[in-house]
């Protein structure tokens, strides 16, 4: 049995030990995926198809706080959040690249488990690990990762294809990983204070998993194709509802409008906001990190989401000199502002 | 004119402010880059090639000191080692994504400087900037950058293609950045003991430069087109002669042999390893960042290389059973071993 308290130190290893251990866990299954890790450089065969690449970079203390974070959780999201990137150009992850800068207070088993959980990521979405980088740290965890994904051009979805009059479509529901965040903030404050009170996480789950372990959505991808729907615009929901709208409006030169109550929000969410004496509606918009996607489509292609329980239509695309509105339950209209966390934390 | 010691604020633009200030000194050059930054990934059309995709971090305090090193020149650098990696698969690099992660102690006109380096370095090699991550640190600057590159197929070289008794030949010389890094070392010792004496860098401006401002070898790959010459594997010098020539005969399954007279070390270089009380030979052997290609070709080809000022054959490739040599100049046998920076400084 594998002993949970093992630690052995990455200096046993070196650079070289460490890349080939993480190598001889990973198993290449994509046909274009010509050369993996091991050479200057990795070499993908596109197969006749555009390639998209995005890069994020996640730092400890910034972006994930290791005290209630798992590893594996973490290497899972590092890698969701950039297959997000790529979905949001209705194109399909094939390749990863990562890169970690890693201080010695971490175990060789820290890493193996930041690993799994990538690798996990990995498997379930179809992407081969091709390559990276591993450097220490002077103090925290940095990841970066670079997707690279393929689409034929003429299925290639922008941020800037809306036009006037289109339908702003959002999948699933938003503001929950905002409020898994605050959980999980909250209960670390009581464990400060309290270290033999145990964190009160029941009836939680969907909010946790939201902010732990996100998933991208490849399924609605596959809803597309199936719908024989191309979006005129997409954008993955990261920073929250508000600034991904404005963003498409912006690079389309058109204002938009979103109504209050089309925004669907769980009701696990619902709750815990007014529990926090938070406004639902306003987490929705600026909470982020829920990696729906948020996309345009003609108002001829109404039928093919209406209905849905995957799709809400939130609300639609205006000439540019409307600029961005937010309509409430009665009817009043409100300037878009796209606030982001730190303005919700203010408050 | 501009005020050299103007601050401005990061936190006076935000990110998107940050961002669409980089964005504005970006131009496309490459009829394949068909979307920069500015939407949810970049997109590349390939026309028919394979690709190659590369990363490496650089991070403050294990891999620059800023305390003589200028931003310029980092962001510089931070390109050439990525694009050296490029060239050392025989293609071509064509796109480049950078992450930074960036601390408020560094002011937007430091991230200025440190993007004019990169451009500058893309604008010499002909690669576009077409996306990236720009996030906060909560301690130093760190630097990711994937950059991604074309051949065609049959023209990539792989480390693993060496054949027993084919020529190893390396271009350039070695050794220079590793003892450019001692002398400025030196000098920072020296101002930290009194701050009024000005460094002594007079004389050691070539290996200065190695260290400082390396350049990727895009002139070889030229040549080798030119003498129609294919080697059979290829790396490039980052962290040693001896340390590459071992991974090729690793990933090829032969034994390799140098020959220490063999080795091409600058004037410069030899007299500022004499002079810290080092063995030049030891320098070249393991000081790394040379960014030069060292390669394999078959011995049909060496009328190709024979007297080339740009080519040094320092060995050849032997059975694996005879595994890693160094011949010195007696003519007696030592086993080789790639040390690494480590080593040196321990000796």
């Amino acid at each position: 049995m594998k002993d949970m308290h093992q630690r052995t130190e990455l200096s046993s290893l070196g650079e070289f030990g460490l890349i080939d251990r993480i190598t001889s866990a990973v198993e290449l299954v994509n046909p274009s995926s010509l050369q993996g890790i091991g050479d200057d450089a990795a070499v993908i065969d596109p197969q006749g198809l555009m390639q998209v690449v995005t890069t994020d970079m996640l730092v400890e203390g910034v972006h994930f706080d290791l005290s209630y974070v798992p590893l594996k959780h973490l290497g899972y999201k590092s890698m969701i959040v950039n297959f997000s990137d790529v979905y949001a150009m209705n194109a399909e992850p094939k390749q990863v690249t990562v890169a970690i800068a890693i201080s010695n207070r971490f175990s060789l088993e820290a890493v193996d488990e930041l690993y799994a959980g990538m690798l996990a990521a990995c498997g379930v979405y179809g992407v081969d690990l091709v390559g990276g980088d591993t450097t220490s740290s002077t103090s925290g965890l940095v990841i970066s990762v670079t997707a690279i994904g393929v689409a034929r051009k003429e299925d290639l979805v922008y941020r800037h294809g809306a036009k006037e009059n289109d339908l702003l479509v959002v999948s699933g529901d938003l503001g929950g990983a905002y409020m898994g965040l605050q959980v999980l903030e909250r209960e670390k404050a009581v464990f400060k204070q309290d270290p033999n009170v145990q964190p009160d996480l029941a009836g939680f789950d969907y909010i946790l998993e939201r902010q732990l372990k996100p998933e991208a959505r490849k399924d609605i991808i596959a809803m597309f194709q199936e719908l024989k729907l191309r979006p005129t615009a997409m954008i993955d929901v990261s920073d929250g509802l508000a600034s991904e709208a404005m963003h498409i409006a912006r690079r389309s030169e058109l204002g938009v409008k979103i109504y209050d109550e089309k925004i669907p929000i769980d009701p696990v969410t619902y709750r815990t906001a007014r529990d926090f004496n938070l406004d639902p509606t306003t987490c929705a918009l600026n909470g982020g990190e829920d990696y729906e996607l948020l996309f345009t489509i003609a108002q001829s292609d109404f039928d093919k989401v209406k209905g849905s329980p995957h799709f809400s239509v939130v609300g639609h695309m205006t000439d540019q000199a409307s600029g961005y509105q937010l309509v409430d339950k009665q009817g009043g209209q409100h300037e878009l502002k796209a606030q982001g966390w730190d303005a919700l934390l203010k408050k």
